[in-house]
């Protein structure tokens, strides 16, 4: 294999049982780099900002409220999943008290946790979720299933719902290969595997996933299901939810199992209810994933585009036809130049594509072959492996930057969408605008930049990042950017989000989303899964 | 293009009305030959059994109950559709009074074609659907939707659920191409739009569906998405839940759109919800389909495999890589016999396969010789072109001849499943098993033949024929086997249908394959959409 892309950025130990994130930002803040005085002059000017010093309060200054779970409760749960399980220290409640977008940041930075989950509990089965979660059931506790606690828009809030106490409940004791069908190929995994261990665990097979989203390091399996994740191959090696074979879900009313047999026309699929329903119809305990053998090779061709639009009629040539690159990639005009400037590179006029080609070696030879000459007939110029190359040793650092530039009151956001082909070009320039037409104002200017990162034969998804000054009201500042943007896909042809899933942020769009008929199946799916509503409530599922 | 797959068998008129199929048969009983005396004296040799003559009664000697649609409701729904499109007479009723399965046609080749619906109506779009709908609700009137009342699982009988009358809702009239966007290959296809007829009208932009299932003449766009239908060419075009990009759905609660996007992470897909509901949870009106280029060249190519073990390995190797032909199928050494001696050929030993290819010229060159080094390498030898255009030629009569060989006092059914590549074989094993075991007694022989006609990553389906003779009690020696096969499906890792969908035939199987809590999800579902429960009542979901 040419390089491995998939072990070099593993940072979990061979347990699975990876090290928690920062409490105040992305992974381990160690891995941060400080702006050097340079870079981050030319932020100020860009952006018309002052740049100030906003570096997070510290632990112990982190205000919590006290713990509803009362001892009683406690021993149940205890009684459960093991004394040492039930955690109700204010170590464990911080760590649990939310994801890692920009305003979850914002606030604990500022010293508030609040809401924080009155304990976390980690089971070590299917069967004790399912006990735990027939006793939140009976006993009126909010549950907040958490895997790696990557959400970036609220999934793993620790919203109550109005219930007596809400609890986090960190799956990564279900971290084993439960089983593999080498023959089939699909694994069985634990809902709490993490990416870097469930490679390292398929490695021993020579089999991978191939499913490698930026939170690769952190995610885990069962999040995935629960969000219909999208990795950055997922042109060779589908959608998180197009590998899933089957699922095992603890539930209040019990245990529900979907899946199995390759294809069925036996109802509706139910896998496809139970992936995407983001902890509020059930816990997803098992996921039953297609693998597939390492690749033998990996080849990277970097390709520039005069424009954006010819770039994206040339990833669209690439998405119809029947011979596709694994990986494709597409920044526009914007980004391109950002990347160059970020890079210390000078920019090559126009937008820039980063593709990936993962196979057997006389498969990615013909690929490749094929996708060059649609390419250049597409309007293309080849620029050789090494953009690619730089860009897969920065792709996991985007949210480092992020926490950098916030470090230096500097707001860099993302948010996503997918639309169909003829719909794209229109949706990104709305959505430009209403960013610009948020944040570009006396307080700071605004950059924002995107690239197409998925695409289909009938569409493609669009990825923004923002930049901004925080300003004297950072969360409000980022919030109406949010809404004007969300309020732009949702009138024109986009999907709320391609890959982030729903959580709390995106909520108030379900409705438009799915119509209101289409909100009362999930409700109803809902009541009868979980009659009393103490799973995740206030997320995805919007209110009648 | 080197021929044309998608036109030669449209039997359709311009405007997409095609003619009914003959009550007592598949088609139009002219295209169904008689038996010559020598195939005749063959099969009763073979299946140890004397052929007997068992025509059809004449159509004046079917018995009708009388239409219970009185004429207040006949006047309501008249206001609706129009006075000539709500029919009581027996010719319509009769039409309608089931699908296309064995046991349907034996009971109405006896006379007995109770149930019947009470009336056919004939919307003329999706408004008039959702309006028939609120007053079958309101009324207590049962709705069976019907498309090209191909069923061949009871999914168009008219099964009234105790309620006072029930109506087929014919959908031939939502016969339009509704839209057509040509960037993002996607089409907007009334319901009741047959596949002759959509190919015609895509055919006028250079476009194609690719869905080709036996029953491509009659088979409508909303009856493929209503049971979760796959077409001959599945392993390029995919299944036609791959195709579906959104769905328009009339319930007694209002209308369900869903899809759009080409890809989302806006909570569960209720696209799969709808795909596979078969009529029970609202009537799919229009579908918005992905669609191709139609193919500059077709190549077929067929092998033969040592033995069906042989074969098998070498479709899962074509599955599991990332080149794979448009089509691939494997009979079984029973099927690869048999269907040599109906042909007149002398049989090469082993198992036959039949691949064909589709695409551009070059894409067909470069994928068709990657396949010839894997299958040579896993132990087939080519048989050239002859035999994939003698499976071309004659592959949509096998229902013709099943009708012919019933009026020779042959039963020839099939059903069909589908598992991983580990349960394959034993799945084969104990089908077959099951089949012989009830079938092969002292009224007759049994001839059970199987190929493998949808191949997947993780599995494949198998789809078998079983000939036998009528015996005495032709219905009740076949719901024997069915039983059988059945059981034996579920026992040995099947699903309980692969395309030929649920209906009334294989709910009793319903809550083995969905778990009873998967069933209960379905039934809320239900209860959301359909709260009076006149939907198709009686079909795929099981009762609590």
């Amino acid at each position: 294999m040419t390089h491995d892309a998939r072990t070099e950025h593993a940072p979990a130990a061979s347990d699975g049982t990876a090290p928690d994130m920062s409490w105040f930002a992305w992974g381990d803040p160690a891995e941060a780099k400080e702006l050097d005085p340079g870079t981050r002059e030319l932020v100020s000017q860009v952006l018309r900002t002052r740049t100030e010093d906003m570096p997070p309060v510290a632990e112990e200054d982190v205000v919590l409220s006290g713990s509803r779970l009362d001892e009683r409760l406690r021993e149940v749960f205890a009684g459960i999943v093991g004394t040492p399980q039930v955690r109700t220290d204010d170590t464990a409640r911080l760590l649990h008290s939310g994801g890692k977008s920009t305003p979850d940041l914002l606030a604990r930075r500022a010293g508030k946790a609040s809401p924080a989950p009155d304990a976390v509990l980690y089971p070590a089965d299917h069967d004790q979720v399912e006990r735990v979660l027939a006793v939140c059931s009976a006993e009126r506790v909010a549950v907040v299933p958490f895997g790696g606690g990557t959400s970036v828009v609220g999934g793993v809030s620790p919203v109550d719902g109005g219930f007596r106490a809400v609890i986090s409940l960190d799956l990564r004791r279900l971290n084993r290969l439960v089983s593999l069908d080498a023959t089939s190929l699909t694994a069985v995994l634990g809902a709490g595997v993490r990416t870097p261990h469930a490679e390292e665990m398929l490695g021993e097979h020579g089999l991978t996933l191939g499913h490698m989203p930026q939170s690769y390091e952190y995610a885990t399996i069962g999040g995935y299901a629960a969000t219909r994740s999208s990795g950055q191959a997922s042109a060779g090696y589908g959608r998180f939810e197009d590998m899933v074979v089957g699922l095992r879900v603890a539930t209040p009313r019990g245990t529900l199992e979907a899946g199995g047999p390759p294809a069925s026309a036996a109802g509706p699929d139910l896998r496809r209810l139970l992936v995407g329903s983001e902890g509020t119809l059930g816990v997803i305990t098992e996921v039953a994933v297609r693998v597939r053998p390492r690749p033998e090779r990996v080849l990277d061709e970097a390709w520039s585009f005069p424009d954006y639009a010819t770039g994206v009629d040339a990833l669209r040539t690439l998405a119809q036809s029947d011979t596709r690159p694994t990986m494709a990639r597409l920044s526009d005009e914007t980004e391109t130049f950002v990347n160059a400037a970020l890079g210390g590179r000078e920019a090559v006029p126009g937008c820039q594509a980063v593709l990936g080609f993962e196979g057997t070696d006389s498969e990615v030879e013909s690929r490749s072959a094929v996708v060059r000459r649609l390419l250049e007939a597409a309007g293309g110029t080849p620029l050789g492996p090494e953009p690619v190359a730089h860009w897969r040793e920065t792709r996991f650092h985007a949210p480092y930057l992020r926490d950098t530039l916030l470090s230096a009151g500097v707001l860099a956001e993302t948010l996503e969408t997918a639309a169909s082909w003829s719909d794209l070009l229109p949706l990104h320039a709305a959505v430009v605008g209403a960013l610009t037409g948020a944040l570009d104002d006396d307080e700071s200017g605004a950059v924002v930049q995107c690239h197409v990162s998925h695409t289909y034969a009938t569409g493609a998804s669009l990825y923004f990042t923002v930049a901004t000054g925080a300003g004297e009201d950072p969360a409000g500042r980022w919030d109406r950017a949010k809404r004007a943007s969300s309020d732009a896909i949702v009138a024109n042809g986009g999907t709320i989000t391609h890959h982030h899933a729903v959580g709390t942020d995106h909520r108030p769009w379900m409705t438009a989303e799915l119509g209101p008929l289409g909100a009362e199946v999930l409700r109803a799916v809902k009541a009868a899964l979980d009659p009393e509503g103490v799973l995740n409530p206030g997320k995805l599922i919007p209110e009648a």
